[in-house]
Parts: structure tokens; C-alpha cells; sequence
């Protein structure tokens, strides 16, 4: 069905070493064959990617890495970290090509774009074109603002991921020439002790560690985990109309180790946290691994969307205060959405933990994937859970509306490159067995084992798992995660297989396998109604309604003509219909209730699509939570 | 009781022309005496006016002035706009020296700032220090940004006040020299067909033509008003890290007379919409005039807070779409509050309308009086109707904490000059008789007569009207408003009188009155609960407590041991009692009322202060808006 095959073996974001202190390790080959999740891959694989190169010459980025090359040509594009969505289109490329090695034309793309980098980088290891074309005598000299060290980390995690799908080194010696460059001049007692206004660098400098196995570089980021949070920042760089953005907004507020909740920059605090995560996987650092237990407890619980999207404030993109989670101002950012994803699969591994992957499963299947239009070439920076009728798209505001390309692009290639590199979130393994934390269609091997998935999640709860492979002489443990949302479930099992354990959120089998035994994990899908937590004050009043790990929305375009969704009401106690819909949206499954017009007490019919497909067709307004009066 | 003895004769900002087109005129006398706003504004007068001089020393305000006058020495400051708090406070100090001639330090202070000024103005005119010492070429280049017109506006209104307080011409010299070179520069016809960033010019230019009599410029406040909203902003001048903020926060996104709702920064848009309610007082122009009347209607009715505040987001300091009031991000600035009463002013002399003195009420005893402390020396840029417990006072966010003064220091000198000016929007006139918009003890003279009002308002509804002068030889209409929120009220009149009319928002006493005759309006305070529009999505499942013009909020230094603000819920059915606490805060009436705690379901006793008095002890948690349940 799909000209996806899957990625490669052990081609993913996070390859743990042999000494690494987690529960779990990722699986060591994961392809996702069929079902939503190849279709939106593929989406990505042909058309998303492919734009890439187009849109990086129209915007400038390549046009800056040629200026840099030759020396001369002035710099286009408002923000110095431009050359991050070449780093970052480059990582997406690559794991693609882990799935499609044959790809000529990405090759082609990729070998063009990794040559112009190289050509770019200064004798000394430097590559930053803002400040080679625009403004060298500011190297290293606006730590706050410059994204020196964010846009090295996109570089290396973009090289290693070349070298993990291809083999080819020529990336990779480019990065680690930057790297290096980089632990020459900050450290204790070098010529800068400094850290950089946005994490990133710390999170890449572990998988550079990873992939090379030289410890000077989980040593570099250790330093720049543990000297965050001292004030460092500042560059005192007269700026003119900024405003001093405070200390959270650079993560520099307070040391990673003593910060008791998620604040500031949601994608600096998110990418941070992965960073620091991935050190405490590699050191086994026990109290680093406890702090981040509590900030992602303390982010969980008071401070995310029923989307999964964090980032309740447009001023500084930041997170807000526990239960600050305006629907309507909502910023929940596309990249702070990857971003939890890439730390909560982290804190997966770190700790075998299922909750972990809920969260993921809840941010993929809403907040993420309404950053990208269904047609893969549209997108969203902000992903708020309501826009009004007479919403006012104005400029300069981040819009709810979908855009080709942004100015400041971090989107688009930050959810190309976790679609491209999917399937390594899918599953798990460890001494006793393999894991699926997630549910597509696919092949994994994983823990001694391998799986092959069927089903047709999230329109359908039926998940067939088929051991293709595991331990002849001895029992081994399938688990499958038990998504939070489901409070009714069937699980079947092969003859003479042990009544399936559950608890703590993983459904476990423990078997003695044959080739081509079978679970089937039946999740109950009925559409339901969601209450807020009492606390969250502005959604006090409303209700939402979620089908399976789908969050549903209202959208104007969907109801009875006339009606406003500032005039709808929805009982708490409301019949849910849930009907498939193949001529919808490319094919999803609606909810519909009966509702009242508040205005005149009407009955009204609702219907509610899954919010990861909202503002696919005209504008207007929408809303997840909504209200009971 | 009091040092204040009032403003002289006329003393105040708007003041008519003899052909303006209003329905109504401002008091020709009009002085408070004692009573609620007769203690604030003694404190503005003893405490924050004469602490002025030394803080704009402090933040280099001065500074800047004696360098532009030496031709020396370095700009101080962040901002473009510094000299604006120098103008605004020479404004506040004149119309305090109406009230108090003989204050000499006060009477040096300003003739020391206005000899600076005059020294520092260049031999065309030009004066704004930012120019002058920092980039002498950029003067007029950067009009978005550069807030030259609207400098040049303050000190037009600075000079304007001096002038009609005084009869000092020294200030009113330096303005008229620099609104002329403007003239020189703005047409369309001459050097720069241009507009300001920031409104201002307009209404200042108005008064100006008030003031002298001189039709060039309220020609130039008009061509300054029309030229607006065509797209001319944008300086194109490279600023870095700057976002471009878009059109509505320029006000040029739409002219004036086509708007048909307020959008964007809030300031610039209520000091746009005074002045052109200033020009279609003096011109006459009916599609100005219903443009107004549509404008401030959607404002009040879709983007007003319960408090009279206004502007909904941080995010650039501005109105939201309808609707959008958050009670915890409500950006609702000490300078918004004040241009709305401002702008309300205006429209009700224009219109005659009760409805636009019940916001200017709303607005000054709720939304602009909590901006200043009850101390008179620690301020609130932004004016929140809820911070949470773990509310995060960030520094890079405008907090909900009080401050001695601010980077951005906009708020205190507005509120100063808005106070000292307090008694001029107490009181009208016009053919018929007189007309009490707000109710202060002190002395009115209006339309032919003059009144003396006794009062604890709003402490008590008891309103005692005497009527001291009035025609002899006719009818004569005293003309109270009454109060939107009033539902049940009482007239006593002099024998003989005809029976009160009310209607439209007047109490309307006719009557041939002799020296002496009193009427009293007794206005029903019970405190009451308020509900909030159903579409206004922030506050949904929540009451307000209100008593009188006063909405009162739960401050957690208030309650009972233990009980956190988050876990509070009071019926709307609650039996609320009112109590005068002369020992808190100075002196307030607080409601209390039987709530619960959502936690256990058990009761606890509210107490709700009067929000203009919030965050004058412990920082902790407030809010307006309590959950039902």
C-alpha cells in the first residue's frame, strides 16, 4: 500500500550506548508499512521534503551559505538562526532517506546541501552565516540572542542522523569540526564560560557522543546542562526596542537540577529537559533524573492542552502559570509540541514508564499534527483550541491560520524531520521483551523479538500484533501500552498463552512464542466527554469531546447554516455518535451530538472533527472546549 | 477637610470653543472639596506629583534634556519616547497649580522643567532629546517607531495646561514652536506626507487650536487624523530582533471612519479616537461623529473589562478579538484606562449621553485607580482581574506587582495628570441647565448656575445636590445621572418642585430654584452579583461581587487560613453583607458572602475588597471572577 518501507536498522533520533542507565532501549529496527501514520509519511516524503530545497532558496538560506562561502553577498532573512531550517530540513532529509535510500533526487538534494555547509564553514571549524556575512565581529559576543550554539546543535543532530541513515561521513566531519571548535573555546577555563540563549546544543552534543562514542562530547554537554540557570546570559548588546526578555526565557533562571516546574520558552525549557535527559540516560545521574520526574509531572498536570500543546503565552512564547491554559491564546507551538515528544520519549526509555508515551501519543495525534495541513504543504506556528467567529488574523501576531512558509520557519522542518523519523517511536525493548508504546502499522524488533502491527488506530481500536520472532528457549513479554483514555479494553491471546498482567499501564503477555502467534488488543473506542479540571479557569463551564487518543473541535464550516459557535451549548450528558466519513478530510471519523443554540433555545446538531484536521478548508471559527450553558 | 481647595476657573483639558458642536460644555468652575476623590488626589498632589522631578532624574529623563541644551553628553533611556514622561508630569504639576497657586516648590519645579525644555529645543523647534542627542539623522525618519508627533502632542497638552492654570506663556512658547516646524514639515503638499506611530498629535493640536485660537492647527489635527489608516508608517529603518508589529498596532491598519471596531494597541488607538472625537466637536462632522458612536459601542459592549479596563493582550499591548477577556492575562494598562476616560469624556460632551459618564465612572473608581497605590507612590502598568497563587512575576513580562516607577514609565505621570485634572469631568452644562456626570463633594458651576455636592460616594448613595446659583427668572434643569448599575433609587426635591423625570441615564429636575433648594439622590448600594456575558469564554461558570460603582475582588490575604483562591466557589445565590471597615485600607466597604471549598465541599467566609485597592499589602493571589462551583 505505501511507498514507505520504513526506516532502516536502528536509524533513529536517540541510540542509546551499551552502558546507558535506562529501563528501556529503542527498538533496533522499526518501519511503519501501512495506515495513518504511512499516509501522513508519505505525505511528508512527497511533498513536504521535496519543497525543502525550494523553500530554503526563496527565503534566503542558501543564498546565505553561498555569501558565506564566497565571502561575499550580504545576509537575507531577519533572524540569525536561518541556517538552523537548512540543519533541520537536512535532518528530516536523512531519515528519509533511512526509508527511500534509492531516492536519487533527495540524495542529490542532501549531497548539494551538505556540500554548500562545508564550503560555508570557516578553516577554524565555524558555521553560522549571520555572523560570517553579517556581522563577524560579533562571533560568541550575544550569547542570549546569537543561536550560535542552538544552530550547531541542529547541525549535529542533522549530521548524525546522515551518518545513522546513510553511512557517509561528509556531514558528520563538517559538524564535528564546528563541535570541536566549540568545546576549544567554552568550558571552566577556557575563553568562555557561557551558555547559549537557546538549548539545543545539549541534547546534540549526547547523540554526537552516541554516534562517535568520544566522551568529550557528553563531557561538553554536561557543562552546558549544569551552568545553565547562573545568570550567564546577557550579552549587553545594545539591541534597541527589545525588551529584556528575562531570565526564563533563556532557561537561565535556575539550575536545571533545582527548577520544581517547566517555565519560560516552551521550546527552550522543552529542549533543554531532552538534553538533560539524555545526559541523565548516559551518566545514570540520579538526581537529574529526579528533577526531571518532577518538571514533567509538574508540566502534565498544570500546564498542557487536552492537545498535548504547551505554551499558554504569545509574550515570549512561553509556558504560563499551573493552569494558565487560555484555549483561545493558546500558543502551543508546533516546535514545542516536537519538543515534548522528544522528551517525553526520553523519559520513556529512562524510565520504562507508560505514562511517558501517552503523553506522546495524546501530542502526535493532536497539538503536533495540526502544525501540517493535509496536503503537507500548509502549516501552523500556533495551534490554539479555539478561534472565534470574528477572529482577527492580524500581522505580526502569530496567526491561527495556515501558511506556506513562516519568516521565522522552525516549524515545517522540525515536523518534517519527526514524521521522517517516526518509527522509532513506536517501540521498545529490554531483557524480557519488547514494548509498543505506540500503535501503527508496521514491523519492530525490539528485545530479542519481532512484531509485526495491523490495525486501522486511531478510527479503529483493534490492534493485532503478530509475533514474527522471539526467544525459542525461554518466555518473553509482549506489552502493549494501555492508553490512559481507555477504560474498556479486550485482549486476545493465543492458546495456552498466561492471562495477560496489567497495571501501571502496559497490558503484558508473557509467553513461550511460536512464529505467528497473535495478540489482539481491543481498545474501546466510544466517543466521550472530557471535564477540565476545575482549576483551569478558562474553560470553566465547557466540555470537550475526544474519540480514542483524538481530540475532536468544532469548525463553523461543519455545523447547520447560521449557527455560531459563540451560540452553542452541549450537555455534559449529550448521546455521542461517532460516524466514519471516508469523503471527509481524507477520510476521518466525525462525532455528533445534539446541542442548543444558547440564543434561543433551539436544538442544534453538532458535529466535531478530529482537531488534528481543523482549518483544512475555509476559515472560520473553532473550538475544542465547549460550553455546557 | 482638605488642602485641596480645587481647580480654578475653566481649568481643564477639553475646553470648547464657543462653535463647537456638542450637545454639552464642561463646568466653567468645578472644584473638589472632600469626600473619596478629594483624599486620592491629595495624595497625588503631596505625594506622587512632588516626587516627579526627582525620578525623571533618576531614569535620566533630565539628563537627556541637559544634553540636548549642551550639545553633549550620552541618551539615557530605552525608549524614543523618555521625554513624554518629563511632558506629562509638567502637565499633572499645572493643573495641580489651578488647585494650589501658591505653591511655590511646586511653581519652581515646573519653571526649572520648562526652562530645561526651553533650552533644549533646537533653533527650529525641533525638541525630542532621543533625536537630538542619539541619532540627530533619524529625526523624522522612523515614524513608526519614533514617536516624534507624539512627544511633540504631550508637550502641546503639558503647555496647553500651564497656560490655562497659570497664564504662563514660557511652556506654551516652546510648544507652539514645535508644532509649527511640524506644520512646516506634515502636509501633503510638503516634506513629509506622514503620520505618527503613536497617536497623540491629534487631540493635543485640538486643544492647541483651543487654546489660541489659531485654525492651523486643529487643520493639522485634522489632515493628521484622515491621513491615518492608508498604510504610510512603516520607516523601513533596520531594528534588529524586531518583530514587525502590523498595522492595528500603528493604528494605520484602516481609516478612522471606516473602523467599525477598536483593534490593536490600545493606547494608541483610545488617544486616536479622543482626538478625532476632539475634531468632530469643533468641525461638526457627522460620519466622525457616528463613527465614534460606533466604535466606542463595540468597544464597551465586546471588549471592555468589568472594571473598565481595556486591552486584552500582552502581546502587543492591545484589544483582542470580541469577546477575549482574560481575566489573568487582561493586559488592561494604567495609560488605557486613562485614554478611555479620556476618549468617554469627550463623547459625552459630544452626545449628551448618560452612557459614556457610567464607563468614565466604571473606569476611574475600578480599572485606573487601582493603577496607583493607596500610598501614592507604587503603580501598575498592567491591571489583571486574577493572579493565581503561583502567579510568576517574571521580569521580561509587565507584572502584576506593584513598582516604584518603570523602565517604561508611561503609567505614573498619566495617572498624576488624570487626577489633578479629576474635577473637570465631574460636571456639565448646557442651555437647559446642569449636569452631574460623577458624584464628588465639592462645587460645580455649569449651564447658568452653580451646585454643591455633598457626598461619601461611593461608600454610601447618598447624593445631596444644593443648588446655589441658578436663573432666577426661569426654569432650570438639574440633570443627575444615574447610574446603569442602580436599580432601585430615591429623589427627595424642594417643595413645589415638579416630579423628577429619569430616562436615558438622567434624573432630570426642572425647576424655578432658589439659593439653597437641595435635591438628594439616594442611589441603592446593596452589593450584588454580577454575571458575565455568556460569550465572554474567560470567565464562563463565574460571578462577580459588585456594590455601587465598585466591582470588589477576594484578595488571599483576606481569607481565612489556609483557603486558597483556586478552591473557592460562591454560589450566585449568595447572600452578600456589606461592611464598613474604617481600619483596612484606609478605609473601605468589603462584602463578604458564604462560599466553599471545591476541595472538601466545606464553607468558608468571602471577604472581597474593592479592586482599586488591591496589592497594596502582601503580594499574593486575587480575582474578580469566582467560580460558581
Amino acid at each position: 500500500m505505501s511507498t514507505v518501507t520504513g526506516t532502516t536498522t536502528g536509524a533513529g533520533p536517540v541510540r542509546l550506548t551499551g552502558t546507558a542507565h535506562t529501563t528501556l532501549h529503542p527498538a533496533t529496527e522499526a518501519r511503519i508499512t501501512g495506515g495513518f501514520w504511512a499516509a501522513r509519511r508519505r505525505t511528508n516524503a512527497e511533498v513536504s521534503i521535496p519543497q525543502g530545497p525550494a523553500k530554503l532558496e526563496e527565503a534566503g538560506n542558501l543564498a546565505n551559505l553561498r555569501a558565506a562561502a564566497d565571502g561575499k553577498g550580504t545576509f537575507t532573512g531577519d533572524f540569525q538562526f536561518q541556517d538552523s531550517d537548512v540543519h533541520k530540513w537536512l535532518e528530516a532529509a536523512s531519515w528519509q532517506l533511512a526509508d527511500n535510500p534509492s531516492d536519487t533526487q533527495l540524495t542529490a538534494n542532501v549531497e548539494e546541501l551538505t556540500s554548500l555547509l562545508a564550503a560555508a564553514q570557516e578553516a577554524d571549524g565555524y558555521l553560522q552565516t549571520f555572523y560570517q556575512v553579517k556581522h563577524p565581529e560579533l562571533r560568541w559576543r550575544e550569547l542570549d540572542w546569537g543561536h550560535e550554539l542552538y544552530c550547531a546543535g541542529h547541525l549535529v543532530q542533522a549530521a548524525v542522523a546522515h551518518h545513522r541513515a546513510t553511512g557517509r561521513q561528509e556531514l558528520l566531519d563538517v559538524a564535528v569540526r564546528f563541535a570541536a571548535l566549540i568545546d576549544s573555546v567554552f568550558g571552566p577555563d577556557k575563553e568562555i564560560d557561557g551558555i547559549d540563549g537557546h538549548p539545543e546544543i545539549e541534547t546534540a552534543l549526547v547523540e554526537l557522543y552516541r554516534e562517535t562514542g568520544e566522551r568529550r562530547w557528553l563531557d561538553l554537554a554536561s557543562y552546558f546542562v549544569d551552568r545553565r540557570g547562573h545568570g550567564l546570559l546577557n550579552s549587553g548588546v545594545d539591541r534597541g526596542h527589545d525588551r529584556d526578555p528575562g531570565q526564563p526565557y533563556w532557561q537561565d533562571h535556575v539550575p536545571v537540577r533545582e527548577a520544581r516546574t517547566v517555565a519560560g520558552h516552551a521550546v527552550r525549557q522543552l529542549y533543554l529537559l531532552a538534553g538533560a535527559t539524555d545526559l541523565a540516560a548516559e551518566t545514570g545521574d540520579p538526581e537529574l533524573r529526579a528533577a526531571m520526574e518532577q518538571l514533567w509531572q509538574a508540566m502534565v498536570e498544570t500546564k498542557t492542552y487536552l492537545t498535548g500543546g504547551v505554551g499558554s503565552r504569545h509574550e515570549g512564547e512561553a509556558f504560563g502559570d499551573p493552569y494558565e491554559l487560555p484555549p483561545d491564546r493558546a500558543y502551543a507551538e508546533t516546535c514545542a509540541a516536537i519538543a515534548s515528544v522528544q522528551w517525553s520519549w526520553r523519559m520513556a526509555l529512562l524510565t520504562g514508564e507508560a505514562k511517558y508515551s501517552d503523553l506522546v501519543e495524546r501530542t502526535l495525534f493532536n497539538g503536533f499534527l495540526s502544525g501540517v495541513a493535509l496536503d503537507g504543504d500548509r502549516w501552523l506556528y500556533v495551534n490554539p483550541l479555539q478561534v472565534r467567529e470574528d477572529y482577527d488574523a492580524r500581522p505580526g501576531d502569530q496567526a491561527a491560520r495556515r501558511t506556506p512558509w513562516f519568516r521565522c520557519a522552525c516549524c515545517p522542518p522540525n515536523v518534517m524531520r519527526l514524521l521522517a523519523s517516526l518509527p522509532h517511536y513506536v517501540a521498545s525493548g529490554d531483557a524480557e521483551g519488547a514494548q509498543l508504546h505506540q500503535y501503527a502499522t508496521g514491523v519492530y524488533a525490539a528485545g530479542g523479538g519481532t512484531v509485526r502491527v495491523e490495525t486501522d488506530y486511531p478510527w479503529n481500536g483493534r490492534i493485532s500484533v503478530t509475533v514474527e520472532e522471539a526467544p525459542a528457549d525461554r518466555d518473553w513479554t509482549l506489552s502493549l501500552r494501555l492508553p490512559s483514555w481507555c477504560t474498556e479494553f479486550a485482549v486476545m491471546l493465543p492458546d495456552g498463552a498466561a492471562p495477560a498482567e496489567s497495571g501501571d499501564g502496559w497490558v503484558r503477555v508473557r509467553h513461550r512464542w511460536s512464529a505467528g502467534d497473535t495478540v489482539v488488543l481491543d481498545l474501546a473506542m466510544a466517543p466521550r466527554i472530557t471535564h477540565p479540571d476545575p482549576r483551569t479557569d478558562a474553560v470553566r463551564g465547557c466540555v470537550a469531546i475526544e474519540r480514542g487518543p483524538l481530540v475532536h473541535c468544532l469548525e463553523g464550516v461543519d455545523q447547520e447554516a447560521g449557527v455560531r459557535l459563540d451560540d452553542v451549548t452541549l450537555s455534559p450528558a449529550a448521546s455521542l455518535t461517532a460516524d466514519a466519513r471516508p469523503d471527509l478530510l481524507g477520510g476521518v471519523t466525525v462525532v455528533t451530538a445534539e446541542g442548543r443554540r444558547r440564543s434561543d433555545g433551539s436544538s442544534v446538531r453538532l458535529t466535531a472533527v478530529p482537531y488534528h484536521a481543523w482549518a483544512n478548508r475555509d476559515e472560520g471559527a473553532m473550538r475544542v472546549w465547549i460550553p455546557t450553558s
